[in-house]
């Protein structure tokens, strides 16, 4: 069965063709740039890559030129849409509605667009991507998956600030989490490949340009450390992570900034990028290897902030038999698990530095031998994820 | 040697008068409501309390009436004002220059003023509460006792947040941490009571009005859970704590609230306040041993947000050899230092709660014979630490 696995963003779309149940990845591609003249148009089969600038000026004609392209003689996997049983949406936001995948309705497109307020610059994209590709893909049935849906185990005391009950009640101001199809895809793995008796306790470490932690008790989560918005926990590239909310009233008080500058400092000029000028770890790492002292203090920083929340996690948990590195940064870089594991062994954690040096795709452990927590390395894989969930709901 | 320890607020002054080296406290008072006609002047000695209602305009009116009944022949304790060797003022705010108690100087009280935009509601109040006493006790040394100096050894990991870094070079956006005088005084106990050998790695939890903890590494701190402002970190009686900052963003774009209405909200009705509509918190507990499920509840996030820090520190500190309640709280709720410690023998903690219910106000230990890490209850006395720094600097 083919499976369409869409993720729409404000100027984007990325795509991937999963046959299931086999997960064989057909072709995979990304339309960049909507709403330009010169939008650029990727698309990849059997490692061969096709590239395009071109006008698209809108979301629709992004979704008909890539339906056009899979239906292509040369480069296209499919001889009609109908091959294509199920389209897996990616949806940022579920609010407390849905703690799971579900085939969309009428009232579930209603539920995403309740829900624009808490996630403006995802769900509204995510809804577009959902009604278009209903046009197209007549014959498919239509998938949301929810990034929030499996933090939705989170225990009260998890997810409720101390602020007056109304807030969540009415306003539904609470700890969503987020990342939670990569956390959900990484724990499983783990599980599965240590066995369910020694990951009764995982804490799952995402570091991509968003990062977030979880504690994954018996496979499922209990606490992530993206709250109600995309911006607090940990240092990510761009996003300052946890601030003592007086600085925010200090910079719009004393320094007199608007609300709005004062947003886009902690998104968009904050984390790695605030302390060092660059965002990208590749190049932070190297600099820091140079002798710059601001990216070997950033790396400090982001190192200490994971191993605290560690430690908080493993409280809560009450245990700790594996932590999982994965996404971009924590799957390729050597240098911030090592600073992330660093002087824990009382938590009965053990890098071993070789180890952790050898690249790899494959599931790995990193740990010392006399190290009572493994310590692994795990690719995500969100779309195939998107793919599993679509058809276990359909099959 | 007398010392008087002066703790001057916007409409108040707590005073006592201090025997040193003996640390013998002769009186006690407060003058409260200052700036009315019926303001109150508290005065107690030998447990003999006197209490006057009368006009008192200002904090010199105020100093003049406590410095008049020190040498009253009843309830006095002095023959002549210069029987004050020194006068030790609580300062809230040291900012960065202030690592340890200091001889007030001209340079000192500019650098106290300097900080005013750090400590609006404070550091104003004690610098005039220091202008008057040199003008009343002529004689004596002034001596500024600043509440975030002792976290001033705190390593750059634990006070610069992920922001550019101007905002820490010039407008001096870091955390400081707070309550640090009642955190020096009950490490240093719980270090004198263990031996040092048994006490490199403390946690001291300080549960009053305002809460904080702090991580004590080899008697010095090195995180402090107040950062900037007073009020991140833990669940206290009206103010949040930890808060994701998009929930601010949230209630300022979209319900419209003005900077101010938030920062009253997060720091005047949230905390337990918010969860339940009290804040003290012998009626919650109450109410909550009557049923009440929201102040269930409130107990609950409390005590997590406790043991998250708990586990946070452990990591940090990489060891745990005691933890330390103090603070109102933290010295008498049986409740809350059950909830703290709960579900936590994985940190080797494990408390035995026969001893957590038995009330006394000495040092004592509340955890079980098989438990690794000691629970202590070390009463805090933040005005002897006061009178002690002073004594050490001019004897
Ligand atoms: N070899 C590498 N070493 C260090 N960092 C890497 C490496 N490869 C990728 N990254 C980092 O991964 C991050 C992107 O991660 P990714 O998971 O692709 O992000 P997204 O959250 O957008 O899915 C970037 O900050 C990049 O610097
Ligand atoms: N017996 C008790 N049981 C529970 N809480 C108590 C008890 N006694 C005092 N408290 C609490 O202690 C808090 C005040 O603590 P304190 O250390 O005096 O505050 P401050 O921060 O103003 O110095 C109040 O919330 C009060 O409810």
């Amino acid at each position: 069965m083919n499976i369409l696995v869409l993720n729409a963003g404000s100027s984007s779309l990325k795509y991937q063709v999963i046959e299931m149940p086999s997960q064989h990845v057909k072709c995979v591609g990304l339309v960049e740039r909507i709403g330009m003249e010169d939008a650029i148009f990727n698309h990849e089969i059997n490692d061969e890559k096709h590239k395009e600038i071109l006008p698209i000026l809108n979301h629709e004609i992004g979704l008909q030129k890539i339906a056009k392209t899979l239906l292509d003689k040369k480069i296209g996997v499919l001889n009609s849409v109908d091959e294509i049983k199920a389209v897996g949406h990616r949806v940022v936001h579920g609010g407390s509605k849905f703690s799971k995948t579900v085939v969309v309705t009428q009232e579930v497109k209603d539920n995403i667009r309740d829900l624009f307020d808490l996630a403006p610059l995802h769900n509204p994209a995510n809804l577009t991507g959902i009604e278009i590709a209903e046009t197209i893909f007549t014959s498919a049935k239509q998938i949301a998956i929810f990034d929030t849906s499996f933090h939705q185990t989170m225990p009260k005391e998890a997810y409720q600030y101390a602020i007056p009950n109304k807030y969540l009640s009415t306003h539904k101001i609470r700890a969503y989490g987020f990342h939670g199809t990569s956390h959900k895809y990484v724990s499983e793995k783990a599980i599965e490949y240590l066995g369910e008796e020694k990951s009764k306790n995982i804490i799952t470490i995402h570091l991509g340009n968003g990062c977030s932690m979880s504690a994954i008790k018996n496979g499922k989560s209990i606490e992530n450390s993206l709250g109600f918005g995309p911006m607090n926990g940990l240092i990510m590239g761009t996003r300052s992570g946890d601030i003592d909310q007086s600085v925010i009233f200090f910079l719009m008080k004393k320094l007199n900034k608007s609300v709005e500058e004062v947003n886009n400092l902690l998104q968009k000029e904050s984390g790695m990028q605030g302390l060092t000028g660059f965002s990208d770890l590749r190049e932070i790492s190297e600099k820091s290897a140079q002798g710059n002292q601001d990216c070997k203090n950033a790396l400090n920083l982001a190192g200490y902030r994971i191993r605290k929340y560690i430690g908080s996690y493993a409280a809560i948990l009450n245990g700790l038999d594996a932590i999982v590195f994965t996404a971009g940064i924590g799957e390729n870089s050597a240098i911030m698990r090592q600073l992330a594991c660093e002087n824990l062994d009382f938590l009965g954690i053990d890098l071993d530095e070789t180890k952790n040096e050898i690249r790899s795709k494959d599931i790995r452990e990193i740990q010392k031998s006399i190290s009572k927590v493994k310590i692994l390395i795990i690719p995500t894989n969100e779309e195939i994820e998107i793919a599993k969930q679509s058809y276990q709901l359909i099959k």
